[in-house]
């Protein structure tokens, strides 16, 4: 692991998700760019002290030289995002498969050099869109695509937090990277969380956004970036869409959703009671589902692990991801085809298609024209 | 009464309404075109048969020649949008009070006319936008008035309805008006359901829209007019709004929603469960604020009927606008001055500010301009 | 109407409840017992001097005097349980019809006396179980009698109330007389409303309770009946239930709900979101049922008045009593067949069901016997 | 770990629970009383074939003779009830700690047996009565045992789940133990489920029943065992309950749910949405309390891995029975005193009270006798 120190949210977050199937086990780690933190935090990993680093070169380094026995098989990379590219082309470029966090880097330039990168390696890639990970959202994908909706026309989806409602960034180190652009990138609310929807929507419906029209909004005075955008999106095969993010509603905590309509039938899904989703028609009843329910699809039950009313989590979404890329290394070490129910996890295009995104939001947003294309 | 015979929705849901809190009796109506129907529909009114009458024209005429004390105080006009504007300017000229179903007019510069007209008369005029006489609704803007969530900042309203998703104009008489311009205006989903979610953002927190990006949409092939729409709009005091509005969101019913963020606090209330509103904090928890306790505002309980638990829906909600209007014009009839709590229900410059803003969205949604200000 | 004057919760309940649907007029009163208030109410209600009388003794006996074309067509008593029998069995013997507020009575015996002259008068007689009156609980009705849940094995039925948990009697007149033993009985919170529990499920199923077992609780201090209560049920058909009822649980408005499983599925309703029903099964999704929609009942539909989406409340379902209960009068004024659709509203039996049941929980409770039988 | 080969359901979610925190390895396992099974499933899980074991006594046996810094440290048992007291027993005198799945042991007095040796053992014992580990659950305990509620008066706890509605014991591996008198105990539904519901109303208010009357229910022809069960409960301090379990409510999956009302407020919970729970008073608005807010208390938060809106379930509950035994069991290993944060885990004392639970339900449903005292 690189970064995820002590006190880090997200870095801890990736070890639970790996440990969580019992697949994954730790091995080494560079905690922090400060040495002490480093060792600090490795310790308090049960870490040995010979596999904790003080540089993710050092480590990189160190571990290509082991035995293949005994080194890392892949790096998991948990740093703020500016801090993404190099790690991990240096990662590929040693022979190490690579999870990293999202987004996938600082630049869109980065993301297609890593993409090249990742194609030329053959190494297996992960972007953990953590919330491409419940069962529910794949059961969602499954279903839109086999048609259950009909033709796709309208989609809402919507990412509304509140925390950063006032300027905390003095005291919230959480905050801070990501009001900062020297860190986050070009865009802050858009780029931390916009970026989930956008992936959200592409993920569940197949179709891709052809133009957009957006506006980024910063409410904190003194902000350097956005804290609160909306847009229109014009989708392939017309249909449309509304995407908004916000980290300015006050009083909402993660409440990422979703509805899709199409010329059949509708779906709704929501990320704070993740384990629900609910089908709509035009001439019967409003449908319940639930995960772990024997009429669920084979994709969302490969993702599930407890019966149905045992309420799975954001943990457990994130360790599907995790999961699901050590059973294809697996299954690559052991010189078989991975299951394409394994297969099933974001990768580096969706980190490339991320930073696009982020690009054409800001072009937008600083645009008098009504719509902007996607970048390229 | 003017429209609503046999069959009609709205005329019938106008008459329980005004009869809710016996404040109001029917005495005479031309309830159809079609003379027939108008006796037929004033029979089963319990009418007797010379206050039936034949025209809007004929009544309006006919009860003004009546001594006051037995004559129509005032006339509910309840036809389809373009036969809103001569009965209401006729009623007016003649004397009487008027209650009008929305949207106010067929065009904007009838509804300037009919503004003027008003004024010019002296005459009471109510325009039924339902749902601002539901008592969370006023509850909401004796909230955001009094600054309990700050300075307002981010407002999402939707109104998601399924009804029209497939091809229904030839077998439902519900739709076939609302799609056909010639009888709608020209906005169909817009007009008919986006005013709603207009008037209901400007009712609660006061602030005018100055400009909007609007994208308008038919789904269904060979509609005439937009069946959805979607759109950024800009408010007084920097406040940013979302509105959408949908009449192909198949499975949904009538779930107009909206939330309002501000810099303290944020509120969310729908109208599907109408006695309910959330209000939402930074830093403690979330309220479920539930109509008839004791912390509700006084204009919130003038406007309820029932103790808490007692569900109270579409129907008061719609005779508060009745009786707010016949206490007035009691209060008038006396030579009172009406109390405000009664004041309070939408007028001709609702109906007016509704004709702008349709106005307006067809304007933008024809534009490649990215911000088309509110038209006057 | 008798009872229900100025300030009066129910009085004004039943009034608009009346009016609603335009069948019904009031045309006389005594609306207390003092001659003043009786006068003051009818004034405020709008009805002449001569109609408004000092005692129901007066009323009955005036109105039967007068020609059948003028006089009252039947009689609303509003009053508190006391005054109950007496009224209703002076109406009777006058030959009016009679809408009664539940309980029937206040004692068992004179319950069963009523039901004799009921039906000794073949007059109509209604009495306003109003829970009974939502379209959703007739859906529910109709679905478990056409078998949709297979035989029926359990149900829980509750109905927690929290506005009684202090001593309030002294300053909140609705508490005052149903904490007092002379006014509201030997039962008070299961008088109160632990009977509207017991009728939902015998309305609902069909299936009559046989025996029960029941803890009666009183929480307040110095308070003489009891504000709480628990019962274990075995119904017909082996079928067993759990009824609670309190008036103490703080912070609950009105929260009747009833649940019922069968061999093939279940359901679920709850009166504070009237318009929505669960239907449960082992194999598929949940459904969530909705008023208005096609694919409701005749029953349901009958008693709908709003389209999907447009809230009925409490007011509704009382009116559908009052609704029902005219339109079985017009017809036998007009000596047709009253339709069942309209014959459907609780009468004298399900009064003196009720009483039965008061008196066997009254009864459970003081017994060291786990099981008493249903009184007769 | 004994039990839990491949194709268990507890099992399982134990390795994942004990995994989640990188507290906990698993060194070796008995998983079958089958060795073919054993030895596979312990391949699955990598464990090295010299720690996979043909019976659990080889295990405990073998283990013991290993160095300390290479034993188990403390053995997980994840069998069905009958299986539960003898390798207990065994491992207790052989000086390993213990987690054991409940209810504790199949009869009372092995109950008592077992919690004999645990005091005289010294050794750390834990039960996964897995509904107490959520955060919010304890949240509840905290706030109801500093008087934030008042004095407890009422309590509805309810577990209703469907999955047993029809006899499926012969497909299904999981019912088949769980309604089979030999290998579950005296009661079916009650044992399994009711104790979770009785447990977590001791937990969260700190009352002890007193006395109970219980019905119990064989819906299903055939079962031997009670599927479904419904009690009137006395607690100390005057406290009234009411406990229902069912597997025979059909649709239900695990929807634990425990309201409690005291003298100045009430709380609901509900296991589906555990993340949730609601605080009523009587004259302010309801509360949504959320996990992970700052709100929350300081045992709540210890207890909580992700920020608000990050939902945790079902496994981060069994997990933190794991990691507090862990954390207690590092404590004791460094010479140090356990917080009492991390002490908060059920032991033997509630698997002894669960049995006593299980007698005392089983003797009143065979008796006539309205009151039946707690079993000692």
């Amino acid at each position: 692991m690189i970064g995820g120190g002590n006190g880090s949210f997200i870095g801890a977050v990736h070890r639970i998700a790996a440990n969580l199937d019992g697949q994954i086990d730790l091995v080494c780690g560079c905690f922090s760019g400060t040495p002490s933190v480093s060792v600090a935090s490795g310790r308090n990993l049960f870490l040995p002290e010979d596999r904790i680093y003080n540089s993710y070169q050092e480590m990189i380094e160190e571990e290509a030289k082991l035995p293949e026995a005994e080194r890392m098989d892949f790096v998991s990379i948990v740093t703020p995002n500016h801090v993404h590219f190099e790690p991990a082309m240096m990662a590929l470029k040693h022979g190490f498969h690579v999870v990293l966090d999202k987004p996938v880097t600082y630049t869109l330039e980065e993301a297609k050099a890593l993409r090249e990168q990742v194609k030329v390696s053959g190494k297996l890639f992960a972007l953990t869109h953590t919330y491409t990970g419940y069962p529910m959202v794949k059961e969602a994908r499954t279903r839109v695509l086999r048609g259950d909706i009909g033709k796709v026309r309208r989609v809402y989806v919507e990412y509304p937090q509140g925390w950063l409602y006032s300027d905390c960034a003095g005291v919230n180190k959480q905050a801070a990277w990501r009001v900062d652009p020297k860190r986050s990138g070009k865009a802050g609310c858009m780029g931390d969380i916009g970026t989930h929807a956008f992936n959200l929507v592409e993920y569940i419906t197949g179709l891709k956004a052809i133009e957009l029209c957006a506006e980024l909004n910063t409410f904190v005075p003194g902000r350097l970036l956005d804290d609160d955008g909306a847009m229109l999106i014009r989708y392939e095969g017309d249909a449309k869409g509304v995407l908004t993010a916000s980290q300015i509603a006050v009083g909402e905590e993660n409440a990422l959703k979703i509805r899709i309509y199409g010329t059949k039938g509708g779906l709704e899904w929501c990320q704070e009671e993740p384990n629900t989703m609910w089908m709509k028609w035009p001439d019967r009843p409003r449908e319940m589902i639930r995960t772990s329910n024997g009429y669920m699809s084979e994709m969302a039950a490969h993702n599930s692990r407890t019966p149905g009313g045992h309420p799975e989590g954001y943990i457990e979404a994130f360790a599907n991801i995790y999961r699901n890329f050590a059973l294809t290394l697996q299954a690559m070490k052991e010189g078989k085809e991975p299951s394409s129910l394994c297969l099933d996890f974001p990768s580096v295009q969706e980190g490339v298609r991320g930073m696009q995104f982020i690009e054409t939001v800001v072009a937008s947003s600083n645009s008098d024209k009504k719509w902007v294309k996607m970048v390229d």
